[in-house]
């Protein structure tokens, strides 16, 4: 049963990439536990993405558009996808939501998953990157406790490094920790509150989205 | 699928909680998402518990025994669940778990399931007591926007209150939150760390203990 919703959910996940591929889109999938700072993070990336990479966003919560209201502070247009009780965003909830986002001229999509560090990490939304952010609060040791959700990262985000000494947080370890998991993921380290990490951010897209319009030429 | 899933756990949790009535156990099940202070909470709350009142663990991660060796510095037994990719613990786990732990003598059993904010709220495990954790680092809106997992909650445990001024922690909106989403729990700030809502903890659970051997005499 399981196998057959993941069967089909990742058929639906090679039709949302071939359709965002055509769309030049560079497709980023941020997913993380609750609380780990997805929301703000989007949003001061997509501040400093502006204006040359032209942004849209689908943002997944049980309940509430309290991330929907706080991402458009961004300037970039949101979609919000309310799953209720479903615990993750699948590829069919995102190939839904992206017909109510304008795609004319956008550059990137970005996605914010449903704050779970465990299932979000089995479903395929047709994303070019997964983007895994992990706070200096959460401890050092999360990429071994849960090693799925890392294993999939093709970046890891260390966020709230302004709050690394308050919460006694060893960097060694946890850079080693990811290492280990996660052995060929980009790791940044940031904070979207001093904006340290921002720039090497903005690099690290700049750069994906060359190599986007390199790989297919075909794209605007 | 999902119903019938539900429904079995639904049954085995009523027996798991029939047998530790007749044990005369108080159990208390702690969910929170990853990184909230689940395990550290623990280790310190038995220690504060101890020597009155003699604690089982059962801890549940995804992968390693990390937590299950940092709960055992408690000196309490503690026995560990890994359940690979499952998402939360289900109560025949925890009924299969309970057969490691030596029964006699023991008061309290808690049990820390898989850190993730939204599926173990849908499976009973035949516990008396669900404190659900919410760190001062993850923002006051959690249980607006997870409110099955904080619906279901008898009490919330605010952790790392240390934290609190580093993060702009807004206590009232946090509060009211909560209040909303679960207007009936017992509300307990602390910190494992400095020790700060420990004593209010520990009267708590004697609270509790105390009415349960009221409530059901025949327990030892």
């Amino acid at each position: 049963m399981r196998r057959a919703i993941l069967d089909k959910n990742d058929r639906l996940a090679e039709r949302n990439r071939g359709y965002f591929r055509a769309r030049g889109l560079l497709v980023l999938n941020f997913l993380s536990s609750p609380g780990s700072g997805k929301t703000t993070f989007i949003r001061e990336a997509v501040k400093t993405l502006q204006p040359e990479f032209k942004t849209g966003v689908i943002v997944g919560d049980l309940a509430t558009d309290n991330d929907a209201q706080r991402l458009r502070e961004s300037g970039a247009p949101v979609v919000q996808i309310t799953t209720g009780t479903v615990c993750h965003l699948e590829a069919e909830m995102v190939g839904r939501a992206v017909k109510q986002l304008d795609l004319n001229g956008l550059d990137l999509l970005v996605i914010e998953n449903v704050g779970n560090l465990v299932c979000p990490a089995s479903y395929d939304l047709g994303e070019d990157l997964r983007i895994v952010l992990l706070s200096v609060t959460e401890g050092e040791d999360k990429p071994l406790k849960y090693p799925p959700m890392f294993q999939s990262a093709d970046v890891v985000i260390i966020s709230k490094i302004d709050l690394a000494q308050a919460c006694n947080y060893d960097r060694e370890t946890a850079l080693a920790n990811i290492r280990r998991v996660a052995p060929k993921a980009r790791v940044l380290e940031t904070s979207a509150k001093t904006g340290q990490g921002m720039d090497a951010w903005r690099e690290f897209v700049a750069q994906q989205h060359q190599e986007r319009k390199a790989r297919d030429p075909l794209c605007p």
